[in-house]
């Protein structure tokens, strides 16, 4: 049995910034016309927004986004990405390279040396061929890929299954990918997400640890866990058989069927739930929230993250323990615990214990603890 | 490190039946109407199709299907199954769950046995949340679930994911589950295509082997291994993204968004990958295709699979052999092979080899080597 490492970690950000100022003011700009309309019709208006209540929702206040073009046009409310041909790299695997390069040179192997790469988001750009295929080929990886997704628990999951495929020695070094492209399938005309969230995407290599091997400043993964637990109140409804239940069934109208969320419920149960998984997972290994030098949590609502802290310690918690990069980004959904990781570890020293976090729709946790070496 | 066993298969095939003279008839039909609108505006006419030309191309001669209602009907194409609200059971949930309970019943566990579901299939309903833990709820599941797809080699490639995580030690009784609704997005205008698929879902227990424990008739896997590598060959182009290259982002049109398929290509290089990997995954266990008793193929394509046992073996092969479901049930992706084992397994004896090997989009290929108990 191998010990795990994750020896490489890399973040893409794309350059492109939205404020909520400007984000507000599109967004008013419709409400206006939209509401002129229910006017005439006699159908209830809508609220306009206010940066204000954006902060003091969820803490954000800006992100970054892949293409800013047409997000903030009222007239559209959603990014203008031309489609490409088939024989072209898909956008979705373009932004994982991205990060993947990076992982690959934080850990100091080629493409070549990955066994595995696994594409784990909460969405995908197609079902097949699988978006980790299209990555093993332009990174000149061996061995094979899958795609897999857990909401928000997305890189947690795929490093849960990487950790135990290096340990029971079925691969030698896996990539994990998650590349997030949130803003292609938000609904901007929705006032309760359309600012939450922001694109980004990460990677990490893991492999295994050789007997008596030094790898100073690299994590030693000591072990993963995943809970899941039925819920809507974070659902999307977009697939192919949402034509089956359609007049005409070669066209799907995306009215209702992208992301909704019923915040307060899930800021309740999903805050209770996460102090759980801490606290237990912790207490397995015989720690305590004390005793964990970092915590790299999912990154959706700086409220929420700050009571799962405190319920956990007793006490308020500040962000030298527990960075946000939710403020800067925005929810960057499976991704956002890795970028709070790949920003926050080079301080830490050998033996500091850390846990990554993450949390969203399904319910879904995940959990890794890590102790430098 | 554990040693692994599948003590528990299950198979469920939808009753409803199509034959090929009925698809054919309703699919003529459509090109009627569709030729008299063409001969109108001067664009090609389509071809007919026959049912010689199905059985030739294909070997299928009817398929199974979850909703027959509207498939035939010249004017939709499509199964009609009204959409259910958010807190009913999904349909692709409600199918793994009727071949899950099968597999437990087979396994001889409950539902609070099973600690981690994996809902591994080509296309799944919705990204989240995750098919797997709506199936985790209804079995009453303990752990987590996740959702994975690797198109036809789906289930292998779950397979390859569990067998690893008992092995680790990282849950004890893992339940993966590959429902295929292919009638759900298949584009029944399309004469290549049209006639190729069937609905049918499949589930494997997969646990580790106590000390000195005997399973008498379960199969242990010995090794299980996944290949990918790039092709456009076998592809669909749906996902939340699509929308965003789209002039109005709300509405996704599905024309060229459906599954398509270069037939040809696809039945030479994956018969040539899928020999290769064959003979190589068996030498390297020190064995040859004459030392399995049975062959579990992916059933797509009847002449495929001749061929690619014919390269193997260096002679034709019969289907005690390598047994195919295929011209009942037509090519069930990620469920096929498993229909196959399902089917084919209660003749064999302690110490008889048999191999599972799936392969299709990606491309990908999956394979488990097993040896009964």
């Amino acid at each position: 049995m191998h010990r795990v490492i994750i020896s490489g970690i890399g973040a893409e950000i794309p350059e492109p910034v939205i404020t909520n100022e400007e984000l507000v003011a599109s967004f008013n700009s419709w409400v206006d016309t939209e509401n002129a309309r229910r006017a005439d019709t006699g159908e209830p208006l809508l609220q306009k927004s206010d940066s204000d209540f954006i902060v003091h929702a969820s803490g954000v206040k800006s992100r970054h986004v892949i293409e800013r073009d047409g997000i903030l046009d009222p007239t559209r409310m959603s990014p203008r990405i031309p489609a490409r041909p088939d024989d072209a790299l898909s956008l979705e695997a373009e932004f994982g390279i991205a990060s993947a390069k990076k992982a690959l040179a934080h850990a100091g192997v080629d493409g070549s040396d990955i066994d595995l790469v696994i594409c784990s988001a909460s969405h995908h750009q197609r079902p097949y061929p699988a978006i980790a295929i299209e990555m093993q080929e332009a990174l000149g990886t061996k061995g094979a890929g899958f795609d897999m997704g857990l909401g928000c628990s997305s890189a947690a999951a795929a490093l849960h299954v990487a950790v135990n495929l290096v340990r029971a020695g079925a691969h030698k070094r896996i990539l994990v990918s998650t590349p997030e492209i949130i803003t292609g399938h938000l609904n901007f005309r929705d006032r309760q997400t359309h600012f939450i969230f922001g694109d980004a995407s990460v990677a990490m290599v893991v492999e295994g640890l050789a007997q008596g091997e030094k790898r100073p400043g690299r994590f030693e993964v000591l072990d993963t866990r995943t809970w899941t637990q039925m819920s809507n109140n974070i659902r999307t409804n977009l697939g192919y058989h949402t034509r089956t239940g359609q007049d005409d069934p070669y066209m799907i109208n995306l009215e209702g069927n992208l992301i909704k969320q019923v915040g307060n419920k899930v800021f309740k149960e999903v805050t209770v739930a996460g102090q759980k998984f801490i606290v237990e997972f912790l207490a397995e290994h015989g720690l305590t929230p004390e005793g964990i030098r970092r915590f790299w949590l999912h990154q959706a609502n700086a409220r929420m993250n700050a009571m799962i802290l405190k319920l956990s310690f007793g006490h308020d918690v500040d962000h030298d323990r527990a960075p946000m990069v939710l403020e800067r980004l925005g929810n960057t959904a499976g991704a956002g615990a890795i970028v709070a990781l790949s920003e926050n570890h080079a301080d830490m020293k050998a033996g500091d214990f850390g846990l990554i976090c993450a949390f969203g729709a399904g319910y879904s946790i995940g959990g890794a603890l890590l102790r430098m070496l």
